[in-house]
C-alpha cells in the first residue's frame, strides 16, 4: 500500500490529502498550527481554509513533520512558494530516501527565478525521476465537495507519474500523466499574469469575446516562453495550461482576476493593493516572467503590459492600445 | 483598393461587413429580406439581428447578389450552414473569377459530413488557394460595439490569408493568419458539442473546476479528431479552437450551452427542445462528428456521451459516470 505525506494544510494541501485518502492511499497531513490539526482530527474540518467542508474521518493531521514523513512513499509539498526553500532545508533530514517529491505549488521563486521543482532539486539532491509536479485547475472547495475534477501529474520518469496517478485518482477526480515538468509548472505560474489582464478587461466593461481573445493569446505567449525553456508546447493546451487558465479566469474567487478588475474599474494601484487581502501572485510573477522572456528573447506582449502597469506606471488605456496596435501576425510564431 | 461582398446579413455577416468597412475595404452586404436592407441603408441598424447597434453610414446593403458580387475581390459567405450548397449553386455564375471565397460559417453539412470549405470547393471549382475560413470567438454584439476582439484567417495559401487579414483588421479587431483550414473549421463546429456538455455540467450545479476539465479534455478530443483529418494540432490551441470554445462556453447567450443547462437541470429532451427557439447546432453536430470519429478510429469520449444523451436515450447520470470512470490515461494520446 502506498503511503503519502502532505506538507502544508492550506486549502489545496488539505484537499489533496483528501484525494489521497479517497483513492485508498494512507495519508498524513502536516500543518504548522496546532488548532488546524485539532480541527481536522477532532471535527473533520479545516476551519481556517475550507470552513463548512466535511473531511473524511480517516484523514489524520499532525504538527510533527517527522511523524508525517515517516515511511512516506510520496511527499506532496503545498507550502507557500516563497517559503519552500527554507522549509525543505528544515525537513531535508526527515525525507525518506526513496520518496517521490511532488510540488503542488504554483509560483516562481523571487530573486532566483527558479521553478518549484528546481528548488526541490537544489535543496534535496533528489534525482529528476523522483521529482514531480501536479498541475491543473484547482478550485479547492469544488473538488472537496466531490465535483468532477482533474489534474495532470508530471515527472521526467513516466513510471513515477503513473505511481502518483494511481495514488490520488478517485471516482470524482481524474489524474492524467505527462513527462513535461517544465511545461506543467510554467502553466500554473504564468496563468496568474494572464488572469490579471483578463480582470483588467472585465473591469473596463469588456465581455466574453475580449476575454477569449486574451486567454488564447495569453496561452500563445506562455507556449512561446515554454518552448524557449525546453517545455513541450502541447502541455499548454492541457490541464496545467489551458485548464488552469480557464479555471482561474472564470472564477470570481480568483485573487488575480479581482485585482485586475479593480484596476480596470479605475482604482489606482495603491487603492487596489489596499483592498486586496491576500497577495495576487501575478503582480510579482509578471516581472519574474518578463525577465525570463527577455533573457530568452521571447515576445510576451500581454505579460509586458501587465508588468508595465504593475511596476512602471503605465496607464490601462496605454496598455490596451499597445496590445491592439501590434503589427499583423501569423497565429503561431516564435515556437 | 480591396472590394468585398458579404453574403448573408445575420448578426455575424453584418458585423463582418462592419469590420471590412472599418478596415477601409469597400464592402456591400447582401441580405435576403428587403426590410433588413432598408433598415441598414436608411437607419444604419440591422433591426432584426443586431437591434440597438449603430452601423457605419457608409455600410451599404442590397438584396441583389449580382450587385454585391460585382467586382468583389473577397466574397465572405455567412448563410446558414445547411443552405450553403443551394445558395452557392444560385450564385455560382455571379462570382468574379478570381475572387477569394471566405467561409464565416461554423457547421458541418448534414448527410455528407462536409466542412463548409469543402462545399465551396465542390460547388464552385475554386482552387484551394482561393478558399479560406475565418474562425475564432465571435460574439457579434460585443465586436459590433468595438470591444477588443480577434479572429484567425486560414487559407492553404498564406498570401491569400494575409490579403484577408489586411482587408478586415481594425484597431479593435486583430486578425491572425494560419494555413490550417481543416483545423480552423473543425474547431468552430465541434466546440458546440463540448458547449452542450459544459451546459449539462452547469445545470447539474457543478462549478468552474468541472467546466475547466470539460473544456480542456474537450479540446484534447477535438485535436485528436483533427490530427486524424490532417489538421495541425496547434490550431486547436488558437483562436478557432480554444478561443471559440472559451467564448461559447462562457457566454450565457450560447444556445448550445443553454440547451445543455436545461437538460442538466432535469428537463427531458422533449421539454428542452420545446423551450429552445433557435437550433442548438451541437445536437445534430454531435452525431456527425461521432461518425467521423468512428470512421477514423478516434476516441472522443465527451462527444460520444453527448450524442448518446441527445439521440439514444442515455441518462445524464450514466453519461457523467461513464466519463469519470474511464481508465487512467496519459494527458496526450492518439495524436
Amino acid at each position: 500500500m502506498t503511503t503519502a505525506a502532505v506538507l502544508g494544510a492550506g486549502s489545496w494541501g488539505t484537499v489533496f490529502a483528501k484525494l489521497f485518502h479517497d483513492a485508498g492511499t494512507e495519508v498524513v497531513l502536516c500543518a504548522r498550527r496546532p488548532e488546524i490539526v485539532e480541527a481536522i482530527n477532532e471535527r473533520h474540518e479545516n476551519t481556517d481554509y475550507l470552513p463548512g467542508v466535511g473531511l473524511p474521518e480517516g484523514l489524520r493531521a499532525t504538527v510533527d513533520p517527522a511523524e508525517a514523513l515517516k515511511g512516506a512513499d510520496i511527499v506532496a509539498l503545498a507550502v507557500p512558494s516563497q517559503t519552500l526553500r527554507e522549509n525543505l532545508r528544515a525537513w531535508r533530514s526527515l525525507l525518506p530516501p526513496d520518496a517521490v517529491l511532488v510540488s503542488l505549488m504554483k509560483g516562481i521563486e523571487l530573486g532566483t527565478g527558479r521553478r518549484m521543482t528546481e528548488v526541490i532539486a537544489e535543496t534535496t539532491d533528489a534525482p529528476a525521476d523522483r521529482i514531480a509536479v501536479v498541475g491543473g485547475p484547482n478550485l479547492a472547495r469544488e473538488i472537496a465537495e466531490g465535483q468532477p475534477g482533474a489534474a495532470v501529474a508530471a515527472c521526467a520518469d513516466e513510471a513515477t507519474a503513473r505511481r502518483i496517478q494511481a495514488a490520488c485518482m478517485t471516482p470524482y477526480f481524474r489524474v492524467y500523466t505527462n513527462t513535461d515538468v517544465v511545461g506543467c509548472e510554467l502553466g500554473g505560474a504564468v496563468k496568474n499574469v494572464i488572469a490579471l489582464c483578463v480582470g483588467i478587461a472585465a473591469g473596463l466593461g469588456f465581455g466574453d469575446n475580449t476575454r477569449a481573445l486574451l486567454m488564447t493569446r495569453g496561452l500563445a505567449e506562455i507556449a512561446r516562453l515554454g518552448a524557449a525553456l525546453g517545455a513541450d508546447e502541447h502541455t499548454f493546451a492541457g490541464l496545467a495550461g489551458l485548464g488552469d487558465l480557464v479555471g482561474t479566469c472564470s472564477s470570481p474567487l480568483s485573487r488575480n482576476r479581482t485585482f485586475g478588475e479593480n484596476l480596470g474599474r479605475g482604482m489606482t494601484l495603491e487603492q487596489t493593493i489596499a483592498v486586496t487581502k491576500q497577495t495576487a501572485e501575478g503582480v510579482k510573477t509578471s516581472e519574474a516572467v518578463l525577465e525570463l522572456a527577455r533573457k530568452h528573447g521571447v515576445e510576451m506582449p500581454i505579460t509586458e503590459v501587465v508588468a508595465a502597469v504593475m511596476h512602471h506606471g503605465m496607464s490601462i488605456s496605454e496598455a490596451a492600445s499597445l496590445l491592439m496596435s501590434r503589427s499583423p501576425k501569423p497565429e503561431r510564431y516564435g515556437v
